[in-house]
């Protein structure tokens, strides 16, 4: 199979790294990367063994790419209409996009710019960030959830997850709905909260009043999951999410990642559009609300 | 008619020291200022004429003041159980304490304290600050309304508003309950979210997500007090202070300053009180439950 990557960075640097590096055939997209890969090739440091690709199929425009069998999408989603540009060239009838990207709504967008695409969520449980051009640091971590969105065929996900597997990546076909909200459990109240009160995972958990509104705002993406027909994400599962956090090393969200280093915040996709989906389905999420308003006065102010 | 003022900051000053001023008995509670007003007096700068009163009724200790016809309190909540010992001493049968102070529920904790006091609370709306030892800083307004609580004759709440308007201060009597909650709707939103978002109220108001914050967090209180049946705080009143607030100069709140001066701040009956009120009458206010644990937050983390 061939296999696209649009956005190289932390995450698409890796999976389409780790596929390369397995003897896929696979071209990456780059945009100020591009002359110091095709100089020194792409780096990944990684926990589970540092590897360098010194020649890669590097290309500075997407028109200049070839149509790809499964193309993943790693960028940001703050400049998410830009794939109406940067699809078209490497997709084809059959070609399995898929969108490793934060929130809630990105592959319905997707969907209404390029009616014809096949679409699936890629859900990724890893920390792996850009360290410089061509150099991927990936800390620990990695694997990824597939869940289809629009793919006609199941055979090209089931594909997908093989030479993941092959390249030594765990990776598993979920629900879609229910992969995207139980994700949403998690980084919701994380990632703003995070920012608003400029900490990291492990203190607000240790402070009783911030334990409490991290599980109230989990429970207000549970109840709008079940406003929506959405399955398995429950109470349980806030539980779940809050112990595996616990035990977590004390961590900064991707948000807090790009407030603090000054990039623009993903606030569109993790907060607006969920809460516009939920007050549609009658299942207003008031704190979330409140914290998207504080992460739009804060953003407001850092300009 | 005897006055005792417990708590002379920039409040209880300005308010005590008017009263002195024209020429009533007024009895004075110092802490650490003691010494240096019995040397050298207590002194008011303020927008509408500054005094200094060169002789003053100072004491160190309420168990050496005389009983008083009305003691004005204008502590900081913070420590509010200091009133179960500080109050006897100057409290007689027919003696009117005033509670110039913030948020919801002090007039309640003080009468279980205190079964037998008569209580009013004091709401002021005046900008002044303790500028040194023994000096009061007045920079701007100075109205207070007076609500009766437990006073059971209003001949004594008559006379405080006259002796208060010879000494040049604008006093009304108002309905305790509506105005406690009628403050509640400015207090609430605007002391912690500056505190939180660490602003001014001009920059809150000039941010659309925030603006539609403030406004959905004052509506909570409008909610809270029709589920209590406290009359008169309405929609209109909600955007009459937000109308108000836009014209103001860029002001901190007074849990704003607590923080930047890295006093404790007063979470406990300007949020937790009323938040419990309200829970308890079927009323949650959950973004100001959020901004409560928000609170609760930054106080752990400047410890």
């Amino acid at each position: 199979m061939r296999y696209g990557i649009i956005g190289v960075g932390g995450v698409g640097g890796y999976y389409g790294g780790k596929l390369a590096h397995a003897g896929n055939d696979v071209h990456f997209l780059f945009h100020s990367d591009y002359e110091h890969v095709v100089a020194n090739g792409l780096r990944v440091d990684s926990c589970d063994g540092s590897f360098v690709l010194p020649h890669v199929n590097a290309y500075r425009q997407a028109a200049d790419m070839p149509k790809c069998d499964v193309v993943l999408v790693a960028l940001k989603t703050v400049n998410e209409q830009l794939l109406k540009d940067l699809l078209p060239p490497v997709v084809g009838t059959d070609t399995l996009v898929v969108l490793i990207q934060n929130g809630i709504g990105v592959e319905s967008d997707v969907q209404a710019w390029l009616p014809g695409v096949q679409l699936a969520a890629g859900l990724a449980f890893i920390c792996s960030a850009k360290a410089g051009p061509g150099h991927v640091n990936h800390q620990c971590y990695g694997s990824i959830n597939i869940g289809n969105y629009s793919c006609r065929d199941d055979k090209r996900i089931n594909e997908l997850i093989n030479d993941l597997h092959v390249a030594g990546i765990e990776a598993t076909a979920v629900e879609y709905s229910e992969a995207r909200w139980k994700k949403a459990v998690w980084n919701m109240p994380f990632n703003g909260l995070t920012v608003a009160l400029n900490t990291k995972t492990d203190k607000l958990l240790a402070e009783p009043a911030t334990e409490q509104l991290v599980r109230d705002m989990m429970m207000e993406v549970v109840e709008a999951s079940h406003a929506l027909g959405v399955e398995n994400v429950d109470e349980p599962f806030v539980e779940k999410m809050l112990s595996m956090t616990r035990v977590m090393t004390p961590y900064s969200p991707s948000m807090k990642l790009d407030y603090e280093n000054r990039r623009p915040m993903e606030i569109g996709y993790i907060y607006s559009r969920p809460l516009a989906i939920a007050r549609q389905f009658g299942a207003p999420m008031p704190k979330l609300e409140m914290l998207e308003a504080q992460l739009r006065f804060i953003e407001s102010q850092s300009k």
